[in-house]
């Protein structure tokens, strides 16, 4: 069974209080170009994350706004930044990695840093079909030079959604796998 | 049958005539710390590596010199310069990623940028008692969350080599595998 690869740049989800904040009493995200999952797109705005060592500029807000403020980034920008985040799944960031977010209007601290699962969003409706309903991980394999497996591919079903697999730049570039590219999941190989 | 892994930030080696071009006349490389693999080492050394898109500061040259010059940086590094470089062995340079390389006194223009193979050091004497005699490629396993299977690891058997396995930062992030971490070696997991 195959899955088309998105790969997710750093970026960040964040509540309507906190853009208020970081942007300015009545602002509201604007859309730069719609995502595949529907009703989600990469906004016109932009933050820096910064630590006493080092920082970020230029990471995307994704809009709209959600219910949690979220940053994901990778594991080689943690570094940079000389955090530890943990991996996790979107929405569990409740005691995730400390950072300070900084927009044109201001400054907000939150425990918001997480380096994102490997996951496949899978619509409702073609679980199923697709034998994905009731299985959380899957493995997923990688053809070429620098191929492999990878396990753990959290399997989410949900009703709106567009059957893709994301990874982040990290698992992009160790891997060498292009955006769009098309990989072949298992269910049968696991850790 | 498992292995220490050992990861390797971005580095180059450089030909002594480089050498000479980089940092003037008559100039030596000075240990700045010893490798695990016999006689080499990390020089006190640094260039940088610049193209018209961006630049990489402080890259150490390891010792000693060589009879090529070679440049080893992750792809994640190469986006940031906006290279591509192909995956190659140690020392098959020929036809890799153009760079420029500035050191205090010169700077040259090499065909010398290549992503290094995933690979594990044999010493010659054990490669038979490991099993490892004659196997060119094996695949090796990474457990935990963002674990999975690298294929394609090379195995290079040579004398007076340490048993060890190298991988760089893409692949250390994308798994988090940690410097001085023992991973499994599979002979029978292939593509």
């Amino acid at each position: 069974m195959k899955v088309t690869v998105g790969i997710s740049a750093h970026h960040l989800h964040v509540t309507k209080e906190d853009l208020e904040i970081l942007f300015g009493k009545g602002h509201e995200l604007t859309v730069h170009k719609k995502i595949n999952q529907p009703g989600q797109y990469a906004s016109t705005d932009f933050v820096t994350i910064r630590t006493e060592k080092s920082e970020l500029a230029h990471i995307r807000i994704l809009g709209p706004v959600r219910k949690y403020t979220q940053v994901e980034l990778s594991k080689t920008d943690y570094i940079k930044l000389g955090l530890d985040a943990p991996v996790r799944e979107s929405g569990d960031v409740k005691g995730s990695a400390k950072v300070t977010i900084i927009g044109p209007k201001g400054m907000i601290e939150r425990d918001a840093g997480i380096i994102a699962t490997r996951h496949i969003h899978v619509p409702e409706e073609d679980a199923k079909k697709l034998g994905l309903e009731n299985v959380p991980y899957v493995s997923v394999r990688v053809p070429g030079q620098k191929g492999g497996v990878m396990y753990h591919v959290s399997v989410r079903v949900a009703p709106n959604s567009y059957y893709e697999m994301h990874i982040d730049t990290d698992d992009a570039n160790a891997f060498q796998i292009k955006n769009g590219e098309e990989l072949e999941i298992y269910k049968d190989i696991t850790e």
